[in-house]
């Protein structure tokens, strides 16, 4: 990626062929120009979304998340295996905000996943870069769509684990799984509040060798938990499992969930209602976004909030006033 | 509340000296004129807030919800009596933006708790009305500033335990209560996702009788299950204890409880640090709300948006494109 130049660009019409067509080279491309701030290739890229939006949609999405260290890479690396032997076509996308602040990025380093990367049926692809959360799953979620549109029937969206990236994956997938580690304790602080509430299924991973036993009482704890918890809208009973990527154990398992929850959803209905709802959460979101920018981008506005929140802790004005005060401000801005 | 006709106004100075030395027919005129939507009255309710705001803070905000049949108000009817006896002065607030809807309002009716409502040292008010979450939330945490500047060291804030006022009360309180009932399964449906995690203590009501045992069982299962979840910021380990508000048992731990919690988070540092945090997020609800209101409050935004809703759902326009239309619709309004 660091030694990567733009090469003179296609026609939109041979960006949409080549998708369509499977091939991975010119998706990936196209997924470029969706990645790119370029003011020409954002005309390019509604061009190629608005062509193959018809053509998306036909995959089941799988959002993969858990602490660094729980072992993602290498379950991803397995699972994909297993999907690809199974006859799927397997896309794999990420959202990380923070891989440009050079956190260290997921997927960044390909090697990770040399094994699958090589299949024909596999498309890995690193996050996308970018200052903002929405910004970046934006890019994300029209990846997935350009995915799809190249025949690949199963989409996994991995994040990080450990900030609010999981919301935006868990609003752009069908089902969520988080991955754990069994002994419970500190690994655990790791992972923001209500992240378990969103799983569909959770899997003790690395549960090879000595950690066995551990890890069934982990799966045993977990599920407890979970089913005291109210259910989701789904109707979907939580599933823990555990697995070990490196004895490739339980990795069948985790499809065989996934193919119960699909036919579960499908039947009742709430597969394409969920699909529905996220598509249309997508654009207020895209539009909240949008309100906050022209907002909060405003030079003025932004050195005015950082005096009225000193005086707000100050005591010295009410929050409500306060607020008031800057809309007004905002609104004499846009007058003049 | 039916029968209520506006009385002639006092001066602001009236209304200010009046909750100052703790006058409670004052304070709820005050708490009507924070309430009010006249033009009038809202230039009065900031002279009141502005020139109460130094006395106000003096409390501890303790927020309680669970299902309706959980025994809310008998529990804070008793909760509030041990308080007072204890030597505190206690004011109950709720948020309940269903009761203009005439679903039920909480506290409405002031009978269920006549026995607490005599005491000189309670102060109960019902839920202000409003049509959005946002606005009856404003109205009740400005209420919780004038009961504090009146003298009220400890305000309860109820909530109906069915929808979203749970996170308003959260984002308003230090300390969150969740009561529950033993036998878990269906009652527990009425609670939403991450509820349970806003927890800093779950009790166990109507602990008394034959229930005692299933109590106990519940309690255990709490509070194995609060376990796993990730900790508070506050440095806090959720408890969960059982209580009887019938037979007055199990009371004073849950104020135990609250103490010591009181004494953690004002030695740590959390205490003023959520304080602070809550009240500057607070002047960000309120812009971001105002934000959207001027955006969806046009009409013809309204219009175009369910014409946008019906093309993304048939895969006509994709999300992100449609929410960039109608953004520049909107710039065009403004510059018209």
């Amino acid at each position: 990626m660091t030694n990567y130049k733009p090469k003179s660009r296609l026609t939109a019409q041979a960006y949409i062929d080549g998708v369509l067509s499977g091939d991975r080279v010119i998706l990936s491309r196209a997924i470029t120009i969706i990645e790119s701030n370029l003011e020409s290739d954002k005309l390019l890229a509604k061009a190629i979304i608005q062509a193959i939006l018809p053509a998306s949609g036909n995959s089941i999405r799988i959002g993969i998340t858990g602490v660094p260290g729980v072992g993602k890479s290498t379950f991803i690396e397995v699972f994909g295996k297993h999907l690809i032997t199974q006859g799927h076509k397997v896309a794999i996308l990420s959202i990380d905000p923070s891989s440009q602040r050079s956190r260290g990025s997921i997927l960044g380093d390909k090697t990770r996943m040399e094994a699958l990367s090589n299949l024909e049926n596999a498309y890995i692809r690193p996050s996308a870069s970018g200052t903002t959360l929405g910004g970046v799953a934006n890019k994300t979620a029209e990846s997935m769509l350009l995915c799809e549109a190249a025949g690949y029937d199963v989409v996994l969206v991995e994040t990080v684990g450990v900030g609010q990236s999981e919301t935006a994956v868990h609003g752009m997938t069908d089902f969520f799984l988080l991955l754990m580690l069994a002994g419970a304790g500190d690994e655990l602080q790791g992972i923001k509040k209500g992240i378990m509430e969103m799983a569909d299924m959770v899997v003790i991973n690395k549960a090879d060798g000595d950690n066995v036993r551990n890890s069934e009482m982990a799966r045993l704890q977990y599920q407890n938990a979970l089913h005291i918890f109210p259910q989701s809208d789904s109707g979907w009973e939580p599933v823990v499992t555990k697995a070990s990527s490196t004895k490739n154990t339980g990795i069948s398992t985790v499809w065989d969930a996934i193919t119960k929850y699909k036919q579960l959803v499908t039947e009742n209905g709430y597969f394409i209602k969920n699909r529905n709802h996220q598509k249309i959460r997508w654009m207020y979101n895209n539009i909240n976004e949008e309100l906050k920018r022209m907002f909060y981008g405003n030079k003025d506005i932004a050195s005015k909030l950082s005096v009225l929140e000193k005086d707000i802790i100050a005591s010295e004005i009410s929050p409500v006033k306060a607020a008031e005060n800057i809309i007004e401000k905002f609104k004499d801005f846009n007058k003049t």
